[in-house]
């Protein structure tokens, strides 16, 4: 592949973290969806949570999170390009995700995030995200997040 | 806010890391305090631990922890700029923080560091410093740092 | 000591992510090779692992580990210099490192990661790689990937 520019391979970084702030600070979802295109598709269905098409579908979810969860933690690291074509850059990281459900619930996963990023007028935004798990995935993440 | 250069980012940053490196080496009390201001003002309240309002205080404070413990492991990530205002730097980051003390006790932390920094003739120096959990803390955290 | 060119700071911590990634997939043993140099000197003694003399003991070694475990995860971070003489970088990292091995068996470390590297025709390489134990180390380390 063509190597990533700096400035792009920066810019997807900052955007993961500011990722990870929006979701753990469990309020504002105008500001964590300012981060996604408005077609942006979500795939979380490795990890047995919900496949969502754009950026209304994952509002729907995260509202469901957001009202669930007292405290969210979520570090990022090992971040690494995938892809760069000149328009699209794609990043790969790792994630320890904690999460701390109003029922008293705990929950904690480690997962790869991959977020394929395009340059709009408004910054950059992810237009696909996934999640892959990278150890055997508790009992306690469909409880807390998932639709049963 | 006015955008933080990326070398006072890059200098605040490395000085976060350390800060790990310097606690988890649970000696040379000298070069841990170097990172701070003499003024430094470092506040823990929020995770039951002391206010301290300026370098003594600190080198009180963590000669019982160096005293205590026999294990730390700071792991820093999610660094991201708070504000700039042509002087004064400040950073956010997370930290996993790990502590094992001799009389065998445990303890695990999920926070977020917040350091004020300013650059001096010495180098940049943290002049605040705050603490933030994340996630719900530990009983063992106060047996282990606390006064009582 | 002289400082780091920023360019190799970044090629080598690029590299200690690109280990991560490599030992993480538990596949394609000649891409995780690929990172060492030939006579590549790798000491895990002071977690209860083996010394290995060069990069054919350390091929041996990680067949038994990709053999044995169904997941790995390698979380890395606090990238610091420990030296640079115009020839080597020596840089330090932390790591979180988990496996699940597939006889059921799972174990967690914290580690801190040292590597020596130098710049050949196929790009960076590291020349000596010592793990250092931060916290105490589980029962499972042994078990899982030692020879007894």
């Amino acid at each position: 592949m063509p190597q990533m520019p700096e400035d792009v391979r920066t810019a997807i970084e900052r955007l993961m973290v500011d990722y990870c702030y929006n979701v753990d600070a469990l309020d504002d979802m105008e500001r964590f969806l300012s981060i996604f295109t408005e077609d942006a598709i979500t795939d979380m269905t490795a990890i047995g949570l919900p496949l969502m098409n754009n950026r209304e579908e994952l509002r729907q979810f995260f509202e469901g999170v957001f009202e669930t969860m007292s405290h969210h933690f979520h570090v990022i690291s090992n971040f690494r390009p995938e892809s760069w074509d000149g328009t699209v850059g794609t990043m790969q990281a790792y994630v320890m995700g904690m999460g701390h459900a109003k029922d008293g619930n705990s929950v904690a996963v480690q997962v790869r995030y991959r977020m394929e990023c395009i340059e709009t007028a408004d910054g950059w935004k992810c237009r696909h995200y996934t999640i892959t798990p990278m150890m055997p995935l508790p009992g306690s993440l469909n409880e807390i997040h998932g639709d049963t």
